[in-house]
């Protein structure tokens, strides 16, 4: 069979009809690969599990960045999407996304004009507020616009921003109920450290230690007469501990969609690895030179995969391949025999998704060695 | 005086004629900032550098993969442009950029098929090899497009890519001497190794010893009877020392144009700070959460700054603020007093500028508080 030229595979990814016969084989490299299976399994797992529990799901657009994702998700029954930053709900929101949960606070220039642009389109859209001279701002930008905007209280419960729970919170929850153009919509409380303890028993009592005070909380808004419909915490690495809290509400985990190396080595419910989703995101990359006999250039370094973790590249079928950065643009792989050659494509699990995620343009979705679909990262590098 | 709304601002950056009077305070961050005298600075000094010794200049465009930088360091006197890959030349040369030196072989699906397709658009791009059967292909698709190829044979002086030096390159040159659709272009040997070594007089001697062989293998060429009319390497650590090897004609480094914290660090010709060059690149914050009295949450993390390096981003202009990692989206402040409001701007040099650029879309150039020009990282993420 004659392969096809670049641009002939170019114009039919571009076009879903013709896209038949494409396989992994006819990507240029690097090349952001999904594992349909892994990624269907995993977004089945997480919405079920939820479901048992009675738990709102509100999936990390963070993670991919992706609408199609998104849609995916919400079919799932995810009622709908965090988004980290205001750039990045506005992608989504274009894109007709509902329900999006911006979880950092509006803070600087253009931040509240945009979130205020964004819930005049996306009336849904809830905002997080840690701080009352933020919070009378968008009070008054909101009467402005004329409209009343969803704001929800982060609390500080780890290390990342937030106003103290208890009565500091309440006060500023009062200060909410207080103001006419912007309606309370329940707590946040995001305890990030808690998701990357190893071992599952230290990490419920990390998460536990974590989130008694945001329950505490909820529980006081209540008692003084706030209705609070809202609390929404976890990850992917406490969604099976942080569901047995009583007073949490929804789930908010991004990573599990994907699963990086980090994830699997903090240690499972039943054993050391931490096995619950799949690993379904991976670079495969393209041996470019081979200048000694046990060590070959790739064509993915810096600018292929995250480096803000400890771990390297990882070959996705353990063929003995240990890769080591080797700059912005290559990665050197060492093996012990004959068996890599020039030429050669070789498939990486990354060791941080949703860095990874943010420096690819497009997404090729995969079952088996054909491909299926072409997702557009929409979202990337809106950080703004 | 009114500050100006968000759509404003994004109209008047849109066109060059109604820029005037928007400052660094009108721009959404995370911000890429590049100071402009800083940066013409740098770029005049290497000139001047390569001028003075007799060198040609041939910077490396992995770093600002940008065309109007490309533009700018040409028209102060370079030859051309590196380009670390086959996609990341096509966008320089879709912008009119000649001289290009394609710095990784054309090895993977696709690679040879574009390499040909630019070379028949930019007839003076060169490319190089490392592998007989490689160049054997390389003719092969020349012949086929009709047109001569330009090719170097890149030299193993390091860690990186390339064939032994010595006999087994002379071989390789001999075998594009003789072959119809190639044109042997010279020799490629980048000893990226000894760019990072700490201290002169060591980085000298690193140099010298991974470069010495190249120097050889030119003379051996020439000794056989192939004209070799280029040597291209170095880097910006080393500018200074490969500039006195006899034999070198070029020079390709890339990060003297922004400087980045990690070459400060390596050590001067005159003292502990390698000063030669002033850091150009910045990334400007917003500090959006205040949780505690002495900590704050930017809004910069793992997607606004590169993570490879051991360093972290430093407050531009020392302000005893020391930067941790917060995540993808944040990052964590710590300082001694009160110095710090929500809402406060803080710019940060970055650890390392090449993978940094390669997260935001645009570039900002300062010149002092004022905004002067707005330039596309056109090349962003393009590493096939």
């Amino acid at each position: 069979m004659t392969r096809l030229s670049y641009q002939d595979v170019e114009r039919r990814l571009k076009h879903g009809g013709l896209r038949a016969g494409i396989t992994r084989d006819d990507l240029a490299t690097p090349a952001l690969l999904l594992d349909l299976d892994a990624f269907e399994y995993n977004v089945a797992k997480m919405a079920a599990h939820c479901r048992d529990y009675g738990m709102a799901l509100r999936p990390h657009a963070k993670t991919h960045k992706c609408p199609q994702i998104a849609d995916k998700l919400i079919d799932a029954g995810a009622s709908g999407i965090c988004a980290a930053k205001v750039s990045e709900a506005e992608v989504f929101a274009g894109h007709g996304v509902h329900g999006i949960l911006v979880t950092t606070p509006l803070v600087g220039r253009f931040r509240i004009e945009r979130g205020i642009a964004l819930a005049s389109r996306s009336a849904d859209t809830i905002f997080v507020v840690d701080d009352a001279g933020n919070l009378r701002d968008l009070n008054d930008a909101a009467a402005v616009a004329g409209i009343e905007l969803n704001v929800a209280v982060e609390l500080h419960v780890g290390r990342k921003a937030g106003i103290a729970p208890g009565e500091p919170a309440l006060a500023l929850a009062q200060m909410i109920d207080s103001l006419p153009h912007v309606k309370f919509a329940g707590l946040q409380a995001y305890a990030g450290h808690a998701s990357h303890v190893n071992g599952y028993h230290a990490r419920r009592q990390a998460s536990e230690l974590a989130m008694q005070p945001a329950i505490a909380t909820k529980a006081l808004l209540e008692k003084c007469g706030i209705d609070c419909p809202m609390l929404s915490g976890g990850s992917t690495g406490t969604y099976n501990i942080d569901c047995t809290f009583d007073g949490l509400t929804e789930l908010q985990p991004g990573s599990y969609i994907f699963m990086d190396i980090d994830y699997s080595s903090i240690g499972g419910q039943n054993g050391p690895v931490f096995g619950d989703f799949r690993n379904a995101l991976s670079v495969l990359c393209t041996v470019v030179s081979k200048p000694v006999r046990n060590m070959a250039l790739l064509d993915a370094g810096y600018k292929g995969f995250s480096t803000d973790r400890p771990f390297v590249p990882a070959a996705k079928n353990d063929l003995g391949l240990t890769y080591e950065w080797a700059g912005d643009e290559h990665g050197r792989l060492y093996f012990s025999s004959e068996q890599v050659q020039t030429g050669d494509r070789i498939e990486f699990l990354v060791p941080h998704c949703d860095p990874t995620v943010n420096l690819y343009d497009r997404i090729y979705c995969c079952r088996g060695e054909s491909l299926e679909d072409i997702w557009q990262i929409s979202a990337r590098g809106m950080c703004q």
